[in-house]
């Protein structure tokens, strides 16, 4: 890459919010040579992030830490133009912060929302600050604050030539992919793309984990394999295939082999206890009952709103969602009585465990095909010009949906598309792909049914395939009831014109029965 | 019930809409000895409805049709205050016909919005018109075109008062409950109330359409029954047990066994043929593509937001929304060759039939358990006070998701709850339901997905049990790996205040990796 001139001009910037993930960049940025200046609402996590900064010695840039909001400002004042990186909640705090700065900006200054926002939110802001001349720019950043240090993946949307005067710094930080060292970041489009690509991001990576999770329980419950058993498994399909370097399994096989220390955990609790760290962990998954993550559920709404189906995603947020009020679903359980997971006792488990990994890749295919149709449409409907293969780009490293076998799959194809594919699976490697571990995904839904195991995302996307893929669907008969009652019309077969005729109200009434 | 001194007042009631469920309903209102003043912006439309009334023999009120609109609502100015019934199309439609009439009206007058309206529009033209007096009902109507003429269900919602004052009317009109009589329309809560109610039951009545269509493709696709046979079996079925009396099953079996006429369609078009009038019915379901009808993606959306688990209601939704553009989908079939729905020899079918029945009816009971949460959950988030109980009532009769048996269960039951029920498992009734027919469920998934046939619903309901009935779920592994990467915190087994806890932050973050 040709260096960017205005790099030089960016010698600090300013991070709002010293949680986890501001922190993390903090000590990333500064790190790349950058100084950085941090500020938070919270004085106790300013001091928290001063602390922190005192005892890492791999700094380079200088962390100034600020509890005064004009100060903090004030200590950009030296650059042409302020950059400052948000990394609070969405929502009011993103506006209650923006409303406090607001008159210590002026035109030119670049503020990046790293933030998990919703992007109609971002679009507000952007008009909000346009007679300003202030650049807002939502940015989706993706990896956790475990990538928050190392280098995350990236997804600016907004202004372009704003995007390019901060995208040189924005590499440096940024998460390398493994393939070519390209950083994953990447203008994404105007107005609410990035973060709308974001948002997805976040329902395919819902979709996967709700597969590697009910993968576990089968092999755990079902099979009987001990956590270390299955951390052998997650890093053998890790290591090749389908499912190489996975984060989600990569990750998975850690969490199963990691032991208590004798320290405990972040506060010290459990301190002395041994073994697995994760018989610590209730099944509870909460992110949606106390609105700290709207991603997820923005993308289904945003799914159904937009007429593109995404089941394996939608499904497992439902499952999510299930989860999260444990004590009202302990009295259902009570209730309800229902089997438990069963254990079996299989002679030879390679031939099963061969299929669930098969089951587990579809299951994933099957949450990006969900996603990117979705990217895609919304692209279209806003005229945002989003580059699939883009995406799949800035997904190579630092973010959770990382996954080679289908970005080496998809990114060639997705970035010479000479216009945007709206179907995935038209393209001949998904829909091979998809075949060839049908059957797989098929036997893997039926043992863990009969075994009465969870499977809501595999199975919805064992679903998803047959019904993307079938010629005569059982809504035919949908269709006739909703003409019954409703007069709503139909196509009929095999007629010009009607068959496959498009999606559009039929030609057709049938009076069934006389009004 | 008292007569209300009120009614006798209404003398006439204007419709704004001539088409298939306006001019059914001018001819009920006519039925009942109302007269009835019609307006449509098609002049179209106008004719026709003229015509079939001038050759309907059962009209008593007289039904007056126009083209101009303001001489049709100065038809309504000889009384104290003008009724109007909208049936037409959500969105603008509405709101353009309600900014032609608008300096026609004057305070008092009732507008009820019988179009399947998003809730949020209906509060927005409350809150326009509230300065003028004028008010305005979202009123859900269900039963489609055929109800329109017989008497519908009903759900209005808006000012009280104003309800009230129609209410004795709406009665007359309104479809009667088979158990006791009554009227299937009562007052549901203020503000969107109403409409909220009828987008909800539409969603619960896309859950019952997916299942009756997966059951009706596995008895003619698997088990390789004849259109007849099928519709003696879904005859059998509504005529006792858990699916007797439901509607969706009623016109299936008519749909199954009706034949074509030697006229044609409505239109003339297939004159001659012999044959099942279902074979001429293509499986594409078009209402999402050409935007005709929201509230099931509203549903979706809604759920999604409110984070209420829907999988049943959703998973139909995706499956309609894939089923609309053929085109694509053809071209998708080519390329996934997935196996069709096999055709299996049975020696005995009736025990798989009789778990058939018990599937099916577990999916509705799935449906009807989440719709009636989203119900719940909204109305306390909104502050509307919906009685789940009247809505059972009202969907007694007219209504497409009439199902005497679910009705008659829960009816006593939550007319008589001391408080909201947010969680319908928790009802013993249900939660023994959902248990005895658990394992039916169970075996007809698992033979539907070994032949390949189509079960999203179906599947997604057995799914669905089986988390909100799980004491320890699969989402253990999920919130571990949320810790891992994001930090986000869980609880642990047995310890106090954190199993089973609060659905917010867990208190614990292990380092699983040093970021």
């Amino acid at each position: 890459m040709a260096p960017n001139p205005d790099i030089s001009q960016i010698k600090r910037i300013g991070i709002v919010g010293a949680g986890n993930m501001g922190t993390m960049m903090s000590f990333g940025f500064s790190e790349h040579g950058l100084d950085v200046s941090i500020w938070d609402i919270s004085e106790k996590n300013v001091d928290q992030a001063r602390e922190m900064a005192e005892q890492t010695k791999t700094l380079k840039g200088k962390i100034d830490h600020f509890k005064d909001i004009h100060e903090f400002t004030k200590s950009l004042d030296s650059q042409p133009r302020k950059i400052f990186i948000f990394s609070i909640t969405h929502g009011w705090p993103a506006d209650s912060v923006l409303e406090k700065i607001k008159d210590d900006l002026k035109a030119g200054d670049i503020i990046l929302d790293g933030g998990n926002e919703n992007y109609r939110n971002t679009e507000r802001r952007q008009k909000e600050l346009e007679s300003k001349g202030v650049k807002w720019i939502g940015m989706g950043v993706s990896g956790g604050y475990q990538s928050a240090r190392r280098g995350p993946s990236m997804s600016p949307g907004g202004d372009r030539e704003a995007i390019k005067f901060v995208l040189p710094l924005l590499e440096k930080f940024a998460a390398k992919s493994p393939i070519d060292g390209k950083p994953c970041v990447q203008y994404m489009g105007p107005r609410g793309a990035g973060h709308y690509v974001k948002m997805v991001h976040n329902g395919i990576e819902n979709g996967m984990l709700s597969a590697v999770c009910e993968a576990w329980n089968f092999l755990h419950k079902s099979l009987g394999l001990s956590y270390d058993e299955i951390g052998k498994i997650f890093e053998k399909w890790n290591s090749e295939g389908e499912l190489k370097n996975t984060y989600l399994i990569q990750i998975g096989s850690e969490i199963c082999q990691k032991k208590k220390t004798s320290e405990g955990d972040q506060n010290g609790e459990g301190k002395g206890e041994s073994g697995y760290v994760l018989d610590d962990v209730l099944d509870k998954v909460v992110q949606d009952d106390d609105n700290s993550e709207g991603t997820l559920f923005w993308t289904v709404m945003d799914a159904a709103n937009r007429h593109v189906a995404a089941p394996t995603i939608a499904t497992g947020h439902f499952f999510r969602v299930a989860s999260g009020n444990r004590a009202q679903r302990l009295k259902a359980v009570k209730n309800l009585d229902i089997p438990k997971p069963q254990r079996v006792d299989l002679k030879d488990k390679d031939g099963i465990i061969e299929n669930l990994r098969r089951a587990v890749y579809a299951s994933f295919l099957c949450s990006f095909c969900q996603g990117l149709e979705l990217i895609a449409r919304a692209s279209k409907d806003e005229g945002w010009d989003v580059n699939l293969g883009k995406c799949i780009q800035i997904w190579r490293a630092g973010c959770i949906i990382q996954e080679d076998y289908i970005a080496d799959m998809l990114e060639p194809i997705l970035l010479n598309a000479n216009e945007p594919i709206m179907n995935m699976k038209l393209i001949d490697e998904v829909a091979a792909d998809l075949r060839k571990n049908f059957d797989a995904l098929k036997q893997i839904t039926l043992k863990a049914i009969e075994w009465d195991n969870y499977v809501p995302a595999i199975s919805a996307s064992l679903e998803y395939i047959k019904y993307v893929g079938g010629g005569m669907l059982a809504t035919q008969f949908m269709e006739a009831e909703m003409d019954f009652f409703g007069a709503h019309a139909y196509d009929r077969p095999n007629v010009r014109g009607e068959d496959p005729g498009k999606p559009s109200k039929g030609a057709h009434h049938y009076e069934w029965r006389p009004a």
